[in-house]
């Protein structure tokens, strides 16, 4: 097969975040000034980037960080700006506020002339203890779609999506070129070693199998570092980092540091995807007249 | 949380076959007896345990292999007697004939009592260079239903279902506390070291993946060993082994030789899925109101 390559540089952004808003958006920036200067092309950061991660208590106070996200706001602008100043594609995630009483967890798309290319609002939404989503996040009205970019069509989605193949498969069904999941999440301290290295694991195989199942590049991007619960009720939680991307077979292309912060540029091939697919065309097979109880919540 | 353990001892026949067809059923009889001897109580065996991987080539008299699977049938009888015998459930897969040009490939579960507990005719055919199944076997019209025998719901699936996570979903949401796949896969003669490491990580990673977003064990067995292309026309396979068994975090419990056969049993902790999918509840928050581009087959 005679075929151009067309190569991505990758920036994976894995930062460390504090309680002052202005400087996590100072690292941020300065992270996507380096990517820039270093070449890469498409800077993706991870999940609600420009805060401490504020669902480990339910407080109504912390509605307050939510924002308004039309491109006026102060919390995108700052990052459409270096979109443009750049010339990147940069993958944001937000605290969107929608109206009283209504928030999102979204993730926005910022083109290389500043652009919003799209916006994807987290539609999985995880409750368990510390990380409590349900209370400050409605699940998302806009579905599983691509966002078209001049890079490519990117199938953004957002942590708790990862452990779902629907999602995934939905936005290779829509021609997603590349999955991209910004992600929080860590370690409660009282787990033991065994079992945080099963659950680092687990979310390693599921998205490395995403890829397989999808023939399609994964991205995924977390924070590190430790940050404690507010309310004294646990042990704060240990962000695992792991950043990694994986190319069509699930192969690994780069893991980061599971303790420290880093900004890594990985080459991701776009045009693999069309080789992988050839031999293994799973989307040609697919059993869709078979399929109908996937649409029910159990089939008992 | 305080809860008796349920412990299923399965075995993994990993062999290799010949054109004997007689000789591949002794071979497998006597790993019955072997694993039932050894504390066994499920027993699976690969992928068309009784003959040798014919679909290298399309050949219309090789329809001879296909059998008859009522009860009283040659090919089924001495599975199910051999279940009855050792006291296992065992899980078998046969080149089923149906009617004149209509036949499947099926896997049929024999009880502790010698009875069919049930059977799965699978429902993705793969067709590519040296499998050419499209042109052995229907498509299964069975559906994805687990199948209910003394040990429990097993979610039984064949070979190239392992890379279509809707299969696994269905049959966890119809109750499945296991997922196990009969498998044939191999190596081409022509792809590289490297490439053949991609594919077999790959097949692996997707079958954790599918045990991570369901909560359930995966137990997948494998042939093993070369078998030569009767047409010449490519350098025959070289099946990789390496069956595997993976708890519900998709953690290895066990993984077989890539060269040689065997004969393993390994504990399945079946009540690990009830802790795991409290840790992650995965199926509370499946957004089944936008699951329907699922039954599409693109969404272009």
């Amino acid at each position: 097969m005679t075929m151009t390559h067309r190569i991505i540089p990758v920036a994976l952004c894995q930062q460390q975040y504090g309680a002052d808003i202005d400087a996590n958006r100072a690292r941020n920036l300065a992270a996507i000034a380096d990517a820039a200067a270093r070449g890469a092309k498409l800077v993706v950061l991870s999940e609600l980037h420009d805060s401490l991660y504020f669902c480990q208590t339910e407080n109504v106070d912390t509605h307050d960080l939510a924002r308004d996200l039309s491109h006026k706001g102060d919390a995108c602008r700052p990052y459409a700006e270096a979109a443009a100043r750049h010339g990147v594609v940069i993958v944001c995630s937000f605290f969107e506020r929608r109206a009283a009483g209504l928030s999102h967890n979204t993730a926005i798309v910022y083109d290389t002339d500043g652009s919003e290319a799209g916006r994807y609002r987290k539609m999985h939404i995880p409750d368990d203890p510390a990380y409590y989503e349900k209370f400050y996040f409605t699940p998302g009205d806009l579905g599983f779609r691509p966002i078209e970019t001049s890079l490519g069509r990117l199938g953004v989605l957002v942590c708790w999506d990862q452990w779902f193949p629907e999602a995934a498969r939905i936005m290779a069904l829509g021609g997603a070129e590349i999955l991209i999941y910004p992600t929080a999440i860590g370690w409660e301290s009282t787990d033991t070693a065994d079992e945080q290295q099963r659950q680092r694991e687990a979310w390693i195989s599921v998205q490395r199998g995403h890829a397989v199942a999808n023939g399609l590049p994964v991205v995924t991007v977390n924070r590190v570092g430790y940050e404690p619960d507010p309310s004294g009720a646990t042990g704060g939680i240990q962000f695992w980092g792991s950043s990694f991307a994986a190319g069509p077979q699930g192969e690994f292309l780069y893991r980061a540091s599971d303790d420290a912060p880093g900004i890594e540029i990985v080459n991701i091939d776009m045009t693999r995807s069309e080789q992988v697919r050839r031999w293994w065309p799973f989307l040609r097979d697919r059993r869709i007249d078979a399929y109908g109880p996937l649409l029910h919540r159990f089939n008992d």
